[in-house]
């Protein structure tokens, strides 16, 4: 059987399916990735490896750890799929990676409270404002924050830790404005002790992640927006191993005159369809 | 940051990367991983589906079941990887899939013997010749046989069984020729309780394997040969979800008038460089 009768067999083998969203991407992952094995040349041993790569990456996800998630990210996958869902007027807040580490049931706190709860880290303030792309304020917005400490771990990283740090929802006061206190972001390596942190040694990949603080943000009548702020200056902000960076959200921690360090922050959400 | 900008951006992550092929291979992998999902302009939810689906393949894999290997199989992966790498002079015998039933330490017998050690199903009788494409016999040949039972189970799918059934390892002689005792292969569905089972249910594939008798021969100076020899007649020719079938390993099993059933199958191995 020549090669392209293979990938027309397979692609045909979906004849049947009734789903035509299914039908049509099977047949195009196939498409894809037989271009791919013909493209290098595929060997035999290197199909193993590639075989013996993927179980591994299956194998070290767990409830708290999703290894095929951050493949996504090193591959640029979920990057790429951000872009093609997320696609919003000009001044618009942009979107950015969801990472690993996000859960759904954060503490609630109120305008003013310390979400960091105990987390290490140097003490900073935040505030904004949310708005829609006419400059009006979004009030009552659901705004869920997370982020790592100082020593590069999310709560969710650590064994012997059994509450929520460095994690919280807020809501937008009538003006759009909210401000909490927490910990300033810095950067630090994404996990690398499975297989795709091997796969990042083994292509002298850097593992650093920019410093920066996640937001998820929903209002009713608006776009969700999934993004983070990222920190000027930071040396990793063009090594991105995620790829996560977009110009449009970095923005300044400031050290005050009165010794406080300040991160300002406004974001612009989308009128749903 | 637009789409082909993301591209690049990962592409050149690997630029660092000294192993050429490693290189090679990532850079392909992320351009038409990247394809794929432009392509079919992947949605969020069919992200995260995929991200579920690998981490469920993942997570299925034991020591006794591949089923990476399985989904590489039935997205005719495998099959391109065959053909990439077995291209061979005319004459010579054909490649198919290696399948994931193999096991490297089977029993070893003597021509004449009969490999089914117990295992339910029709007796036969199987003989051929290995050759070279000289038409010369090769003798000596190290001829890895293995199959499933008339339920459709190898040996190692069966929990309670702690011995080898239907497989063995024999020699050919100085004339070339090979014969063993055994029971006539039979159609049987690949494993369906796993998610690549869950891919083929939701695509309406068929999941039967048309009947075969696995090979595997090495001799020195020769290219190994891994092939099946495949039932005439068998309803699931066209429609093997893994696309092993070749018309030149297509077989007969012969009911002769002495009550016997036989196949008789020649090999035609091709030199090594």
């Amino acid at each position: 059987m020549k090669m392209n009768d293979i990938t027309a067999s397979v692609i045909e083998s979906f004849s049947q399916t009734e789903d035509p969203r299914l039908k049509a991407i099977m047949s195009s992952l196939v498409k894809h990735l037989h271009a791919f094995a013909q493209d290098v040349k595929l060997t035999e041993a290197e199909w193993f490896r590639g075989i013996e790569f993927l179980t591994a990456v299956g194998q070290k996800c767990t409830n708290k750890r999703q290894e095929f998630i951050l493949l996504s990210d090193v591959l640029g996958l979920s990057m790429m799929t951000v872009a093609l869902n997320n696609e919003r007027p000009d001044g618009c807040t942009e979107s950015t990676v969801f990472g690993p580490f996000y859960v759904d049931d954060a503490p609630h706190y109120e305008n003013g409270d310390d979400v960091s709860n105990g987390a290490s880290g140097q003490a900073c303030l935040v505030h904004g404002t949310v708005k829609n792309s006419d400059g009006q304020p979004v009030s009552n917005a659901t705004i869920d924050v997370w982020q790592a400490d100082d020593e590069g771990f999310y709560d969710v990283q650590k064994e012997n830790l059994n509450h929520a740090q460095a994690r919280g929802v807020l809501h937008s006061k009538v003006d759009g404005s909210f401000d909490f206190k927490s910990i300033v972001a810095e950067a630090y390596p994404i996990p690398m002790d499975g297989p795709v942190g091997t796969m990042l040694e083994a292509t002298l990949r850097s593992p650093w992640r920019p410093a920066h603080l996640h937001f998820m943000i929903k209002a009713d009548g608006y776009e969700t927006l999934i993004t983070h702020v990222f920190k000027k200056g930071d040396a990793y902000l063009q090594l991105d191993p995620v790829f996560g960076v977009k110009d449009s959200l970095i923005a300044d921690w400031v050290n005050g005159e009165d010794g406080l360090t300040t991160l300002n922050f406004d974001f612009v959400l989308n009128a749903a369809n």
